[in-house]
């Protein structure tokens, strides 16, 4: 009989999931996306990242955080790319639906704290919805984390160029730096290009990493499809990058996975 | 007849709409919510701010910047205060729909911009995720304001107490000394009590204002529905406060008076 | 402390809901619209008839029938409106669904009683189904009632021209005396004029008020928007239509206040 | 060949649709109920009033108004009687549904016009909504006809008795005497007893055909489930309010076959 | 008092459900469709089928199987023909909210079983959903019944032509045989004329009775919309076919009657 | 760059889908299912066997066929294990909204057919109902394949052991066999157990691979979860089985790349 190495839950057996998914158990539904991303990365990048970030966790802190991963869901809500052929979306209402299917399946088993590792920031605040909304309907702990933040979700790359002016949201420095890591077979650099928005960079409120969230689609930026400046990335520092995040995200695991709301035990602060 | 003081598309007549309402005008929806905000302030505290930013904006920079506001939402996606009678509330489903038909309408004048000019946390990320789906679905360039972003979401004050640990996200120092000054006979400073979950600040992650969202009703914290700490709150703060987010919203408006998208004149940077 | 002048819920605190909310008291939801009047009268018209006549019914007999008012629904169903630019509309599905939210919140307080006040005709039907669909949801009782009756739902006007052949539904002369009285300020009657639809007034039975409901939108009857005829309206009838109208609301809600389905003492008649 | 001797739309193959169905047609679609009507009435009542009403009709004018029947719908919005077993209904949503699907069908054959002709009360609010839907979203213009208007509908009863209170709205004197006119064989007069709610009709306002729709089901009245005095009916007084029925319904139809909106030739009336 | 000769629980009375729909009662839910069926056949072909099977199946073998018929659902899932005028069609949403809404109200009833009676092949595929679906709701045990099944839903006749190369699923010899018997006045032999797509049924995978389910609309083989070869049917093989299939029915029912999941008496086999 | 060796579509970029994604190209989208297959076989036999077969497809007609493969559905219509902890299941309408939406996107590609390759019985009646839907809302040839069909859809098994009565439907010979071959480590068949329904399989009618189809969840036949009888399975037939499926979708992949419906050159057969 197996021994799950990598602490999917689909590896299990049903007295098995009876056994040993247990309150204490944190499950975890690694979620990324399939869209274009420049002429230089593949479609897969973030379905990708979602799902090595996932079996690096496991790897890492599966066993002592007792972690049971659900299959990645692939395809999610990625519309700001679907202009673009090969792009697979989901609308909001769909991946709302999906997530809330998959967590009142999850709440049937003896886990109480679900985490949704998200990898697309195109899914973000639609996750946060949704941590509430499980949170309601199915009486789950919900939480977020991402490998990853991008700029305009309030990450703050330190090493990202400096001419990628805080703009590297998608194909760029980073992201590519982190594909040479994981498949550098599927990654062409001799087509990465800078492609920053200057003239979105110049603004103060109204830009990535600003104080006004606006609608956009990728191609409102040019035809390409990436933002950023990839030239310069490296395979070295998409080690770097990966290494890190894995080590943050078992950071914040390690907090998930003894978090209580209950009121502390003299009561209520005065 | 009338010159409309206050901006508000209401006050139009239908052939004053269509040469009023132009190209360069700028839509504003107010957003707010009706929900308990502890023993000390009204369930109006969200609806009021919202109503009262939009006046006082509309007062300042409203001609200026060609704004016209669409009634304020009164009732909103408050579910995380549903345990409590008094509070109303729509589903997420709904909210979205209600956005996104009042888009739908706004669409048919000559206005391209459209702001939502929310005060109410729990409305925050759903309507992140309505910026994208109204500009796909009816072409209008959309924005996201709040006259006070909550630690949850990001804000930083700069006026609450240490005491409050960061964690005052409703009926707080702040948003109690707001509503000191805009409507002091409401507010019972009598019943004002610390309410700060000192074991959540004590997180280095999973914490309001923390890398990690999570799912929470404010019931979670203990049975009197607000979390912050109102004790020291003052009007005069309040409307230091007040004025600084009026400031704050036209400068931020000026900028989405004139953004465009466009591809710089030069072609995308190189 | 604020004693709530209007009889707000929303100006009320959580404890003073759980004590003044009672089995006793009748909640009451104001629905207006805003939507194109044409050129003679202001978008907000229904808005603000919704919003005035709840004031004033409020003020005559709020405190002695135990009346909490919720906010104003200002946006609604005005679909045979949504030609027209300016007009804000939900589509009939959103506006179930927001009715059904306000009544499923307001299910949780401990009033028994929902009314929904109405100043929209194009709502009316809807909300008959919403009065059945809360009744069987959420249990509460619930009772629609409208400040004017427009003679396509069964309204009688006294007070209108003959010339108008009962056909003055939108913007005709009681609607516009009624704008006089209240917001003199957004009325241009030198833009008022007759439109009547001579031909449908000539039906026998698919007429407004006829006994044939048909479906229509306002521009089915010529462009300028209003059916009726504006041109006689006065203030001083604005004003006794008004009073007359609270007058009604309030002999109605004091039969609502009491209103119980139950089997009389000696059974059921025999 | 067949000569389709009740205009049943059904009966005509494909060419003969292109053929007979043309832009002077008028399709009818009945609505029926199958619901409790009480000890004495069966479940079929409703359905089989909107099915003969419709049949008598196509053959006192279907040829002459071009009319053509699509198949009755048999089960409708009958939750006010969901307590009791055998009634069969469908919600709101799946209604509304129905009877846009149908009519996106309709509007693909030659005819512009599409009359609902129901038989119960419960539909009849919805209807109202779908006539107007229908015609924004597929161009038809659309009436709703009914056989016989309960006093709750605006319905005036000339033979009713008068200690029905005129609160006979559901297999009262009137329904019954029609089905001893149609069905006696399915009409068992010897559990025919008086239920009036007396209580109810010493109302001024909240009463059936008051001026102030409210929330009912059934059971609200009584465990027995009709609503009215169905004691004294008979089938001479059923046959001549059938046939009373379908003359109306003929002279409403000749009304409707040659409706237009159309602003009157020297333009709108001033 | 009639003894309901049909089995039609619409003809019942709400004390008569009460007492003769039992646990041991099979309710049937006969399911047509109108549509296009060729230049020989009448739209109502599918419906006709439908009513006309249950009512011999209630005359055979209701009384002994205690089966109560619920009416016929008429028009339903036929979008595979939507392209023609005279189909009239629901979405599969709707089909299966009408299923839904009709089996939950079955639900109320005594009965434990509920049986679809479908004549369309159009709808198999859904309701086979459905029958899980309303299991699952409703607790109901469900079945799914067909009077004839086409050779695209695994059906084989015996009496068909070799030149229909078994592809007459929709107005070929068998059906037209079937209408010759039941209503040869609503056929046109005249107008029949062989459609077989020939190069489709040179497929050895994707065909009607292959191992691919592909989806299609019935003007992809042509601009007649039958499928099939009707020239040579005749009334006499329609009533052989008719009546094979009432007994078929009958049979199928019986097992139906008294089908219980129950795990054997000596526990599950070993 | 990368050749991609498994024809993955999320393994393009951008310009390269546009390349190489044409309307000769065939689009394969695998759905399995995570879901309890009682105690001896792991919750991803499902998702495995349809990741597996895509797999093994792309290395033997890939490049041939043109075919390029969508990532897997792993979590789909599972309900009738909803009992069991570790079943990961969408609903109807939710699964319905994925494949609607996965398909939309396919149809911005250069691509003209999609294929659903699915592997679970659950979803094979919604998957048909599917085929329709996309064809008529995008316009592409919509497939469903199955690597096996078990015994309740129409599949018949030459090697499962008599004594499975056909009823080897879930966890039975050939499905565990599969898996001896695939995953041997995920397999415990210490814990493999005859589960055969001896009782449906006396049934004419209502048994798997009956002409009734009916309504069921896997513990309507015992609380161990499979069905089948899966003691004597092997990985040597296991590979059998596998090969053959593989071989088999090949042939039918074949015949859908070059299918057209196109009326024959000469006309409609006469």
């Amino acid at each position: 009989m197996s021994n799950p190495a990598f602490r999917l839950i689909e590896e299990l057996t049903l007295p098995q999931v009876r056994e040993r998914v247990r309150p204490s158990s944190v499950l975890v539904l690694p979620i990324g996306s399939v869209e274009q991303h420049g002429p230089h990365l593949p479609l897969t990048t973030d379905r990708l990242i979602a799902s090595e970030a996932a079996r690096a966790v496991a790897r890492r802190c599966g066993e002592a955080l007792d972690l049971w991963f659900l299959p990645t869901v692939a395809v999610s809500k990625a519309n700001e790319h679907a202009w673009a052929p090969g792009t697979l979306w989901l609308r909001a209402e769909t991946l709302l639906s999906v997530v809330n299917d998959v967590a009142a399946s999850a709440a049937t088993t003896g886990a109480r704290r679900l985490v949704f590792l998200n990898s697309h920031g195109g899914n973000t605040a639609l996750l946060v919805v949704a941590c509430r909304e499980v949170r309601l309907a199915h009486g789950l702990q919900t939480f977020l984390l991402h490998p990853f933040l991008p700029p305009d979700h309030g990450g703050r790359s330190t090493s990202a160029p400096a001419g990628e002016l805080g703009m590297g949201i998608h194909g760029g420095h980073d992201e590519t730096s982190i594909m040479l890591h994981l498949r550098p077979d599927l990654v062409d650099m001799g087509l990465a290009t800078r492609r920053v928005p200057d003239r979105l960079a110049a603004n103060r409120h109204v830009r990535f990493g600003g104080s006004v969230p606006f609608g956009w689609t990728s191609d409102d930026f040019g035809p390409d499809g990436h933002i950023g400046d990839p030239v310069g990335a490296t395979a070295r520092e998409g080690r770097e990058l990966f290494q890190g995040a894995v080590e943050m995200l078992c950071e914040q695991l390690a907090e998930i996975a003894t978090f209580e709301f209950g009121v502390d035990p003299e009561g209520p602060s005065r």
